[in-house]
């Protein structure tokens, strides 16, 4: 079968995921809060029970879209008794399924069971294992070119073994929990996801016509569903949010960007679309690593009287931290992208994330203008990551 | 790597599992309590929380265990350079491992968010979608041989086509729910799926000197982890129960049956095993399909001053049924499987049940004996299995 006509069936299939979501996440929300699956909006005049977790919904759909497209790709072998069965594509489809799936159930464990932090760095571990195994089964491949400028150190090229292996396991974790710490206003989680998505989607569909089609077809296959059900969920979510997604959806999405990128071998170019996220990481680590205390919510703080965001903020006494703390916040304050105030003995600093840094370079936003802010700017350095992936990577690689 | 050192690995991992299970469960306990994932055991003087669902703690270090086991009947093929590496196997392996992971997270999600009976048939149709479609790009043999007597009729073989499929679909409907309505005293979810899975170790053990050798060693793979985990959390769900298991164990353990049996090739023989469990499920049908009266929990009465079950019934006015219901009563009360009394215009009947059943013919029991009792009948059914699979076989199949 002609791959513009799979592409088409996928694109078919995507957009029923697309109206199956749209229609299942409001029909399912009283099972939720039935379950005590829900929370309060915090940034709400009135405080409604929202379902949580409805990421679970929108997972659900994707893998069973995919499940029934399995067949169109791979079914004309078999049906037309054609030679030359693509193993090696099968078997990563399944292994990212496989991936995803687990994920898709850990994160709802996290969900219901509300696990502890350092079960976030270790579910996606567990999950990435299938595609792993899967990995080390059939490609194996753990060679990597180097960037021009360190050849003169270590070769044309570097056989990493096992740490290749460290990489993708990390890549996973990064991924999900990189779009999991940027959270907490409305739209936000899924908005990223998407916008991401479109991103490798804009690669994917540049790269059709070169040498990797098959590559990057592949990844199609994996990334229309996922836009279609994503944006159906982006729009109960979006501002004022009549679902939350929870963990099980970060983690759905992030574990479906690492599978795309680790199958898909441009791991690289998709971190390149993570700028902000690993803008927010960076900025989070003095509170991530506990240099600088880090309370339980770090959302913006709601002001009900003009109903805006405002920036939130820790207090604690700076002779307290330990010195990379201090040297963290006196030189983000330097830079002017901490703010820091002290009275009484106490120090009073904005919690780390983006979302609070842009409410204190912008001033109190609305909700909804944070949101479209936060999506403004991963877009803006969507298009610098084109820049960098596509003209500036001469000065790297060889093109 | 020689197949016996394989399985020796195999059986290690299922020992780790099971090490991990029997520690884990009681450790996670409160997570699902705090969760409101829990229940009060009706038949117990006191009455506890008691955590529901663990079904899942026990799945996932299953999911881990054959993850990580998966590199060692394939990974010697990369490491070594071999020729021949089984593609078919190594799909299937993964496709079975997508729709146990599938079937885990659906049946997770109904215990979380209490799905409707519908759901009960929809979910694991879901969750084999996988196995299906991979069934159908890689093997799609849908021609059965005909039984014997049979012959005269259809000739040697038949290809059922799409029916093999409906076939193969239903199977796991019917594994995954004849387990979940054999439940509802201590220790007999998961006492049931021990003794199926060590009479299908059996079988396969007894196959592997055959030709089919690689096939009963694949289903091993999966089985011996299976048993491993399951054994330990039959520790915990044994009376006095410190952990129900939930429809995710069911759904999980239904499932595992479910694979093994379709990509072993050996549906028919697996479904001899499940013998009281078709037999529960005949019996059930009246209520089932609500020719009769069938209440929400259909367990046994506890009767606190002996601390013994009783059967428990359902009154209704008989005129009230359709003439099925009406008939299936007289019939069973005229064989002595049903208890009928009627007084004043209602009549009142056992819950068609065969826990019910044991308790009307034996009377009330201690219960820790009806599981006892129900497990040896289970025993005994996988006795004469092996009878009609082995010696009689011959008389419907050329041996």
């Amino acid at each position: 079968m002609d791959w513009t006509i799979q592409l088409l069936i996928n694109l078919m299939l995507s957009f029923c995921g697309f109206i199956a979501t749209i229609r299942a996440v409001p029909k399912m929300g009283h099972l939720f809060i039935k379950a005590n699956l829900c929370g309060i909006d915090m940034s709400k005049k009135e405080s409604k029970k929202i379902p949580e977790a409805m990421g679970i919904v929108c997972g659900c759909i994707y893998l069973i879209v995919v499940f029934i497209f399995i067949p169109v790709p791979f079914g004309t072998y078999i049906v037309f008794n054609q030679e030359g069965f693509p193993h090696e594509k099968f078997v990563e489809l399944l292994a990212a399924l496989l991936s995803i799936c687990c994920m898709l159930l850990l994160g709802f464990a996290d969900d219901v069971l509300e696990l502890k932090w350092r079960h976030k760095l270790l579910l996606p571990t567990v999950a990435s294992l299938p595609l792993l195994m899967v990995y080390f089964v059939t490609y194996n491949g753990t060679t990597i070119i180097v960037p021009k400028p360190l050849r003169f150190l270590v070769g044309y090229s570097l056989n990493l073994g096992p740490l290749y292996y460290v990489y993708m396991g990390m890549l996973a974790v990064f991924c999900t929990n990189a779009i999991n710490i940027l959270a907490g206003v409305n739209g936000l989680e899924v908005g990223q996801s998407v916008v991401i998505a479109a991103s490798l989607l804009a690669h994917n569909v540049a790269e059709l016509g070169g040498p990797l089609r098959d590559t990057h077809l592949f990844s199609l296959y994996l990334l229309l569903p996922f836009i279609g059900v994503s944006l159906a969920l982006l729009y109960h979510n979006w501002y004022p949010s009549a679902a939350f997604v929870g963990d099980t959806y970060c983690y759905f999405a992030g574990m479906t960007f690492a599978v795309i990128g680790i199958l898909g071998h441009f791991s690289k170019t998709m971190l390149l679309f993570f700028l902000p996220q690993i803008a927010n990481f960076v900025y989070s680590v003095p509170q991530l690593f506990h240099f600088v205390p880090c309370p339980r919510h770090r959302l913006p703080r709601y002001d009900r009287k003009t109903d805006r965001l405002h920036m939130s903020t820790s207090t604690f006494r700076m002779s307290s931290l330990r010195w990379p703390g201090r040297l963290a916040l006196r030189l983000g304050h330097a830079v002017g992208v901490v703010h820091l105030t002290e009275s009484g003995g106490m120090t009073t600093c904005n919690n780390l994330t983006i979302i609070n840094l842009l409410l204190k370079l912008a001033g109190p936003l609305h909700e909804r203008r944070v949101t479209q802010a936060l999506l403004a700017i991963q877009v803006m350095c969507s298009c610098l990551a084109f820049v960098i992936r596509y003209p500036l990577a001469s000065l790297f690689y060889d093109v």
